[in-house]
């Protein structure tokens, strides 16, 4: 297989830098020599605890029969390139979800978009905000506790994405697929990015979507860091301070292309164009906890990464 | 088996609240009627998703083997009453640990206390607290991120618990059994309810010890509730909150005894009694996104919990 090679792949460090620079381009990772604090892409494999790929069986294995689960079915597709973590593991009609039980809300949705699941006659107009009954009632988000804080429920696997069946789209709406979202950037900026990666299915052969919450620090005039959140209703539903969607795109011949962007829980100006929101997959999977090259250098040799050209 | 009754177990409520009430009293946990959100024990047990307990054998398929790890020893033991979650497992010579990766230090670590844990020459002189290679570099706490910060390394599973065997006790210095701590707390109150833990060794015959960080929220003067904690170092460790330690006692005849408490993350006068840091069960569970209760109800019959008696 072909190889991609580059002498740096991005700015290594722990923050996560939003909007700078202009102009996205094509990174490659390297498998000999990166800057992901290993001299060797083939090194990391061997050293760093890669989290496992879990085969579609052993995946199933490690799923409950719980209320409200449906069996392995399309969402088996989306574990292709593994899991980013492996905690609280749900499969749903239309994704797979891991459950962050502190915070009330999905650590992170993957679902595969394709010609075919965007296609059909579900319509959201039958679909209700349902509580995740899977989750336990200590841990679980309500209706409830949505009402009147100002935010919108807001999915992260989007409802558009899942036309190709009533019960795919009815799965989206389970509030552990919900965070508390700004309403001017849910309706502006972030569906825009979401019509976005509906359109991208067009010109790839499938489109891996990992949306999930970013709790992302800031400096205080006392000049040290803090992670400050706002949690809203009785259950202390989290409200992330920005979202992540990460990329993975398939190309033919095996090659993977890597979009990974993060915009804030905040108005935003959609006419920023969302190459502006495009940040090293690095910075997010520092910021998260979570870790998806790893287990995407297991599916190809050919990963190109776009980010900005400011960082690269 | 002999059964507890209570008509009700303490008072249900999504806020933690510290140090109300005086006095510990003695709150049976009902089999057939909680406060826990269900009307029958039993139906909790079949209806909620409780975590699995896994087995031996089963913990073990879940571990990894990772560098700066061991296979399963003593620390099988710690693992009786279940896991309070399943995410990133880890076993060390003398507890069992899940690490939460966004904010650098474990999500809880389990230890087992008995009297031949507690006796031995091992000397906490021979340790230095070192960075946990099993975990991936973007989510790992370093030495450098405590340096100058103000806080002490403070440790989870303490490390006089584990005298009987200088491996064990040098496996208390990974810095994923680290989180950043008050010099002032750590030095005197929440010592005190390290010794307080090793005491009760010699009055049950098992102790098992749950101790993890807490991330509260609280109100601010614009009337919404917020999350707020520090992070430091390039790493951004996160400086929790609050602690909890949940006691899981053994008495004769399968009876088993909980005491749980949470302490601030600040300076505690350490002429407070401990009783007065004892808190509901539920509390923690709700706040840390964990169960323990109904893994331990597979083990038990009996479960007494020591609670205040404001709160019961």
């Amino acid at each position: 297989m072909q190889r991609v090679f580059s002498s740096k792949l991005f700015v290594s460090g722990s923050s996560l830098a939003i909007g700078v620079g202009v102009g996205a381009v094509l990174v490659g990772f390297n498998t000999d020599n990166d800057s992901r604090g290993f001299k060797s892409h083939r090194g990391v494999l061997e050293r760093v605890p890669v989290i496992p790929i879990p085969s579609v069986d052993a995946a199933s294995d490690l799923i409950p029969h719980q209320p409200g689960q449906v069996g392995i079915s399309k969402s088996t597709a989306a574990m292709k390139y593994g899991f980013p973590s492996l905690a609280n593991i749900k499969t749903r009609e239309s994704y797979v979800t891991s459950y962050d039980p502190r915070n009330r809300t999905a650590a992170w949705v993957i679902e595969q978009l394709n010609p075919e699941t965007l296609t059909g006659s579900s319509d959201r107009k039958c679909c209700e905000f349902k509580e995740d009954d899977s989750v336990h009632i200590y841990h679980r988000a309500t209706n409830a506790d949505y009402k009147g804080t100002g935010f919108d429920r807001g999915h992260l696997a989007a409802a558009a994405n899942h036309k190709w069946s009533q019960k795919a789209m009815d799965d989206t709406f389970y509030l552990s697929n919900v965070s508390p979202q700004n309403p001017h950037m849910n309706q502006n900026a972030w569906n825009n990015l979401e019509k976005y990666c509906r359109s991208l299915s067009k010109h790839y052969l499938n489109v891996f979507v990992c949306t999930g919450p970013l709790y992302l620090p800031r400096q205080e005039p006392d000049g040290k860091m803090y992670v400050k959140y706002q949690v809203v209703g009785k259950n202390h539903v989290a409200v992330p301070t920005h979202f992540f969607k990460v990329l993975i795109l398939e190309k033919p011949r095996g090659e993977v292309e890597l979009r990974s962007y993060v915009m804030p829980n905040a108005p935003v100006d959609e006419k920023i164009r969302l190459e502006r929101f495009l940040v090293p997959i690095e910075s997010i999977e520092r910021a998260s906890g979570l870790l998806f090259v790893p287990n995407i250098m297991k599916r190809t040799n050919v990963l190109q990464a776009i980010t900005m050209g400011g960082r690269s």
